[in-house]
């Protein structure tokens, strides 16, 4: 009866490499074109080219277009992953149809266990559990919306981008596991494997960091985490994955409202911050406080190449308000703003316009939207061994800002690449784009064309500058260690 | 000759009202569409449907469609106040034939005096002034954009809305000047003046702000500030203006290369940050540390009413990650976000589901979208005597997020406003709105006609938890000190 109870667990490596998926409690669109979680999942699944798709419902013969089962028994090829939403009560008795078809692993949606605060829900929970373990599968979640493997075509929402990249992302929340490749996409950020894992039951922050070290499909590990349960696995995991790759991890529920959220959110008690952040020092975790610092600090270190040699930035662009504010913001984010030397000022005077502009970093003349004024101001300025990275921004500035046509043009933004491009290549620093997103429509196509010019150009986008001067400041500190630990032999 | 010159000042009040505008150093719209901003501020000033305006060039008869000028003196009809868009180096003799016109007024766009950090160009502003204050005629910059008086039909940008409102806008930064309308329009903020005064030559900070303190048309005063002259006079102003109504106070150039950046962009020398903001502590002014800032507090002060007796929030609203997220941050600017009695949250257990909810606070259930959850939700924690305010959010959590139509439609936001409303008569207390900005151009559609209506039925909504929170932290701190302030007899 039970396929795989001899006593080899299931690995990571099969969970996320499922030849059949079957979506239990799955029902058809409801009039308005709204989904249950099921039914995305299936829309997802087909949208991403997953080959053997199974929508389990009595009710219904297909969905969606594909051939919906009654039970998981009468799914006539393998089926090595569950997705489950259906009421908590029910949960148990699938597992026993589940342990008799032979599956790998089973993804709970379904919530209203540990994290309700209710006893009986947390022995229902305990009893899965158990009964997976006796089985030989494992569990994901349960209160999460599972796994995204892009290159396996496994995917449980619409409109993120299906292409696989280096990034690998592990997240209590479900919110968040859509958001990330979502709002990252468009910067260019791309990923190994997404697995947003709720309650921890069975697969949990331990084991998926130890995989991400050795996974050779991922570069970067990116964690979401409000809970550990097993402090000392966890330390011991973070400093192997550490060392190994850079990992950037959010903690959720730092204050107290936050831990009561979190406890709620997933039944995580989550421990006391200071142990947590000492950890992260410890092993030289990277350490984020919100998802747009997660994003920041992921397109910092995939796109800001060369990675900077230190802190001292220099900020150009057209607009003295911006300058203000941007020095202001770079500086209080813990970057460091340096003067530039008399001469790389008085060669930046000979090219640049005089009236109206400053030249002591920031770097702010009115024709700093000229490919040619951006040429000589990121090479002049990049030549100063003190500026270790270049800042350019566009859109801050009101006059002929987004909107206007101006920026959108492949005969604005194929110069402007162009000579980015070079110019990093030729000073050997990282340059830094800061386009501030408009809040009107004509604004926003105009600021997305620009982004996609730059991204396609390989270079990173941020979107404040006060999230660029976090992002590499921490990603700064960040190399700064890895070097002092890496020169001594250990 | 000199018609202004009997020993008399012209007053700002003289300077906000002009009977005609001259444009000097005006050109025709370039082939690509692009105004110099003297083309600029005529079509703004057509727009606004100011009925005296004068665009002055020797070289066209006419520009968008009116007549066009060779010299000031050959304008028919009173020139009060002069807008100057030429070299530097031409604005000495131009002033002699503003004292021939009896002008007002005159506003220097030009650039290229005391901030280029030449010492002539510092002498030829110096005698500017001298020939302004012989004539009995004001400066304003140079070095700015000058005057956007809504009520008078006086504008010098397009795209911000033309209806007044009770906000005076001072600001040393052409760019804030344009950014602020611009940015707070959809938000609901509307302006009684807008002065950017770049250098400071003459109309300086003191005077706007005790002009500020008494105008009748100005309910909340916002100054952009990157130096101060006369520390002295400045106090004084500031405490006499804080005492009348609230002053939002953004101090650029409070780092090192802020403070660099503040000298090269309008020639202004920063003071002590440390006696800067003991001077806000000590007349009460609410200090800000960045435009947006600026606006989320402007939203607070506006539309966050009643004001809050307090800085207990309570978060409401679908998705565990923004739960979490968002406690994180409240706490973190300043608020508070207690824990809801156990009389609260069984109330909110007997109407809301339980599965995957918190009712703790955060209170997170899925249905948080349905007009009749969120009116429960409102008005059972909103009975907390420990909650002085409710955070409603949307478009935080994925599902069902921008962008699916489902927020836009006034099937969604008819009832939703109506609520909200009720529940805030109901209550007593401010209910703040945050809605995330999309970065796609769907998402934004739908964005914007939430916050359109939201807007609409005069509630406040901010774009972030972060922004919301620091805003709302620091009106209440400002509620706090004036309360106790007035209850002392001075």
């Amino acid at each position: 009866m039970d396929k795989n109870s001899a006593g080899k667990q299931v690995s990571l490596e099969e969970v996320f490499n499922p030849r059949g998926v079957a979506v239990v409690g799955v029902s058809a669109p409801t009039t308005s074109g709204g989904f249950s979680f099921g039914g995305l999942v299936v829309l997802s699944l087909i949208r991403a080219g997953f080959p053997a798709i199974y929508p389990i419902n009595p009710k219904y013969s297909e969905i969606l277009g594909i051939p919906c089962y009654p039970n998981l028994l009468a799914v006539p090829g393998p089926v090595d992953h569950v997705v489950v939403n259906i009421p908590a009560e029910s949960c148990l008795a699938l597992l026993d149809e589940c342990a008799v078809k032979g599956v790998r692993s089973v993804h709970f949606f379904t919530a209203g266990f540990g994290e309700s605060g209710d006893e009986d829900r947390a022995a229902l929970e305990q009893a899965m559990l158990n009964k997976a373990r006796a089985n030989g599968f494992r569990i994901i979640g349960p209160n999460c919306i599972g796994l995204f493997v892009p290159r396996r075509r496994v995917a449980n929402s619409i409109d993120v981008p299906l292409d696989p990249g280096p990034v690998a992302f592990m997240t209590q929340s479900g919110g968040h596991a859509q958001i990330l490749p979502k709002s990252s996409g468009p910067r260019g950020i791309r990923f190994s494997k997404v697995v947003s894992y709720g309650n921890a039951l069975d697969v949990n922050e331990c084991e998926l960091l130890e995989y991400f070290a050795r996974d050779d499909e991922t570069e970067i590990i990116a964690a979401y985490v409000e809970g550990v349960r097993d402090g000392e696995g966890f330390a011991r995991a973070l400093a192997t994955a550490a060392r190994r790759k850079p990992v950037i991890v959010y903690k959720g529920g730092k204050t107290e409202a936050g831990q009561r959220a979190a406890l709620g959110h997933t039944a995580s008690m989550t421990s006391s911050i200071a142990v947590f952040e000492a950890l992260c020092r410890q092993t030289n975790a990277i350490q984020v406080d919100h998802l747009d610092e997660m994003i920041d600090t992921l397109t910092a270190l995939r796109f800001a190449q060369p990675l900077p040699a230190g802190t001292g930035a220099a900020m150009i662009g057209a607009g003295g308000g911006p300058a203000v504010l941007g020095s202001d913001e770079l500086e209080r984010a813990g970057l460091s703003v340096p003067r530039l030397s008399r001469e790389v000022q008085d060669e930046l005077k000979r090219h640049l316009p005089i009236a109206g502009s400053i030249f002591t970093n920031p770097v702010d003349t009115l024709n700093l939207i000229d490919p040619r004024a951006i040429d000589v101001a990121l090479r002049t300025v990049g030549s100063s061994p003190d500026i270790h990275m270049l800042v350019y921004h566009l859109g801050f500035h009101p006059i002929g800002s987004w909107g206007m046509g101006r920026f959108s043009t492949p005969a604005f933004l194929e110069p402007v690449t162009a000579v980015i491009r070079a110019a990093r290549e030729a000073v050997g620093k990282p340059v830094l784009i800061a386009l501030r997103p408009p809040e009107d429509l004509e604004g926003m196509k105009e600021f997305l064309a620009a982004q996609e010019a730059f991204v396609a150009a390989g270079l990173p986008v941020f979107h404040s500058l006060r999230g660029l001067a976090g992002a590499m400041s921490r990603v700064a500190e960040w190399k700064r260690r890895k070097n002092r630990t890496t020169s001594i032999p250990s």
